[in-house]
């Protein structure tokens, strides 16, 4: 593209760094916060740049946080027995978003991959073994995507948590609510004859 | 959504704000500047920030510009007798990508649309009029898209140029390059029949 001025050519190519942004959404956003007032783009500017600089992460569960320890840990209405484990934030707010789940988290930051590098070292697992061997949780969920390396990451937590007195679980897997048996693939209703379960009608 | 963190969701809300982005997109650009190192996440928002306070507008054709006046016309290259006249910045990138035009630009900053209360008051007309009647111009292109509202714009200059000795013309309408017959619509088609051009094989 050729643009007339080298700030508008930064500022696009600024934001196309960002994921899903090519250079034309680039330029759309870039002429979009030019005819906004001065103030409205610096505010938008001052918001991400405050977020960034002031953001910290829960130094129990990793979770992003206001401040040193998050909401979620803070809130005594929680259950304090249960601990969800997943790989990313996303995942506490896809979570959070059910209304199903009252315990806490723990956020991975990851999954173990062997392709990509990624050991047992650079995840939050020692931090999880602590909180275990303090004694007051009785179970761990493991909400980990059903991936090879998401299975890795189940084995090589269910090992490391054996010698401690806990409940290791892990989501159900089979079809999802208003998919159609058709269209499911053969692993996923395979493993879910197999783990089939006794009609209850709710009554 | 359900956000754990004030920050997150006032950064959430910014992105936003912003044009085809929705809060799941929001949210995705947010935690993706949140993975970054912050002097990354610093440096874009330097860029914007910088782009927006830093722009000007050229004071001759209303292009953007990092000087007084723009890069198109400070070029002693390009041909002065001729002006191009569109709605938008976005209208003179498309232009130049082509490569068919060495003329000069003037930014109208719009249309004349009683719909949307835009008036000839509005747009940059009287600074076209001062420039044509300064006299080195002999043509001016109307670059105008053929809407209801472009083509009212289009018969106002035309009337308000007419007492100069200059030449108005408007881009050739007919069907697109590659285009289908079958699809074009009738208006399209009726008038590339009534304005058909004797055949050119180019030799």
């Amino acid at each position: 593209m050729n643009f007339s001025s080298k700030l508008i050519e930064d500022s696009v190519n600024a934001f196309a760094t960002l994921p899903g942004i090519g250079k034309k959404t680039a330029l759309r956003l870039t002429l979009h916060l030019l005819n906004m007032p001065t103030e409205t783009s610096e505010a938008f500017c001052d918001t991400v740049m405050k977020m960034r600089k002031n953001i910290q992460f829960c130094s129990t569960c990793f979770n992003i946080s206001d401040s040193t320890v998050c909401s979620i840990c803070t809130n005594t209405a929680r259950e304090r027995s249960t601990v969800c484990v997943v790989e990313s934030i996303r995942d506490i707010m896809a979570i959070e978003n059910t209304n199903q789940y009252r315990g806490l988290f723990h956020v991975l930051g990851g999954v173990i991959s062997p392709i990509e590098g990624v050991g047992p070292g650079d995840l939050n697992i020692e931090a999880l073994i602590e909180r275990v061997k303090a004694g007051t949780i009785k179970e761990v969920i493991m909400a980990i995507s059903p991936t090879i390396d998401g299975d890795t990451t189940i084995f090589y937590l269910s090992k490391q948590l054996q010698p401690f007195d806990v409940k290791v679980t892990t989501l159900a897997r089979g079809i999802s609510f208003g998919g159609e048996l058709e269209y499911a693939d053969e692993v996923t209703l395979g493993r879910s004859i197999a783990s089939r379960r006794i009609y209850d009608d709710g009554t």
